[in-house]
């Protein structure tokens, strides 16, 4: 058995909806739809949050990997 | 069917409006007119904007991709 | 004998709980389920902790490696 | 016809005037000279800003491509 | 004669204790066991000091490489 | 006829006098002997400036690139 | 005659004493045993000096390159 690898679950999570927290502090949440070796990422029907409200909506959003800390697949 | 990457979304945003948010808190909007894998990005139009009020107006902008949080297309 | 390599340290964490400090200051403990040589890493069943006290239960997550200072295999 | 890359907006600006925002808050303008594919750039006739108002002329200067945040041709 | 590398360093300092001090001011002392070119690091029977003075008791643990400002053999 | 490149303008500044601005907000003077593509580079009879005024003076000195903001010509 | 590199200068002061700063402000003083192409340097008799004066004595000490603002040989 091959032993599992960080991006494998990545793409668990595609078109499933992630938390994503910034080295800014900022977390967006939303629907990921692709990413990158560098950690780049795409999600939709994204929001901002700010201590878990809502901040604004945003649509779909290209983060750039290199400002991420963490992406948590979320239940919901 | 191929995964969608994250380029791809910028591909598409090509020549329609996008939100640009930077590590050093300024967000800049205009036409993206170029992209490249290190996420380097021109964009025409541009106006440099502080909590979504204009601050000023720039034209053309080439903005070095590791200064870059996100790019998001705006519907306008 | 070969010299023993850093990322072995990891390998014989698979499957372990392993404390996480970010250069952020935060702490994530969780089994450690897979790493690369980026030190990108996923760990499942994640708590983030301050000061030792369970912040908040996250499930799965996945660290990007440059946010990482260090990783450490607990007791328990 | 073929996608438009970032460098080409840099080749266009060549040997036109240019404002080019650094990390640490400065700006320089001056006539773009040279520039590499890490953003390394040399203008000349150049002179430091602050808030629009010239603070020091320099002559010709060679900028390090990773303190750049963005670089913007001027009408003039 | 071969001009002597950083990296003949570390190897003679291979199951001796060091002291390894980190860009974020922390200081871990303990047995190096492991390192690579990145100068990721592992240390067994580690412990942080602040000032001297023992902090916690760690056991094992992976520093990444790019968080690390020194590592000196201590005498002990 | 060929482009120029940035690295052209530290050619042509080899033995003469420039001025170098780090990221930390310090200033050298002194002859340029020697840079190489990362922008290291060795400056000769080299003096610290602060405000314009000698603070030090350094001899011969190893710069690493990536503290280097822009290096400058001087037309002493 | 081939142009001057700036390991040249490196490599001349190879067993003579340096004064290293980093960019946290420290500074190292010490024999030069070793260096690399990332400037990850190993000094001797070393010890750390704040505003010239000795802080403390640490014997060999392995400095990761990316920590290094600069190095200048002495001539003591």
């Amino acid at each position: 058995m091959e032993a599992e690898r960080p991006l494998d679950t990545l793409n668990k999570a595609r078109n499933k909806r992630v938390i994503i927290e910034l080295k800014n502090g900022k977390q967006f949440t939303g629907m990921l739809k692709a990413f990158d070796i560098h950690i780049n990422v795409v999600i939709d029907d994204a929001d901002e949050r700010v201590d878990g409200e809502i901040k604004r909506k945003i649509g779909t959003i290209f983060i750039r990997g290199d400002t991420i800390i963490f992406i948590s697949p979320t239940n919901s």
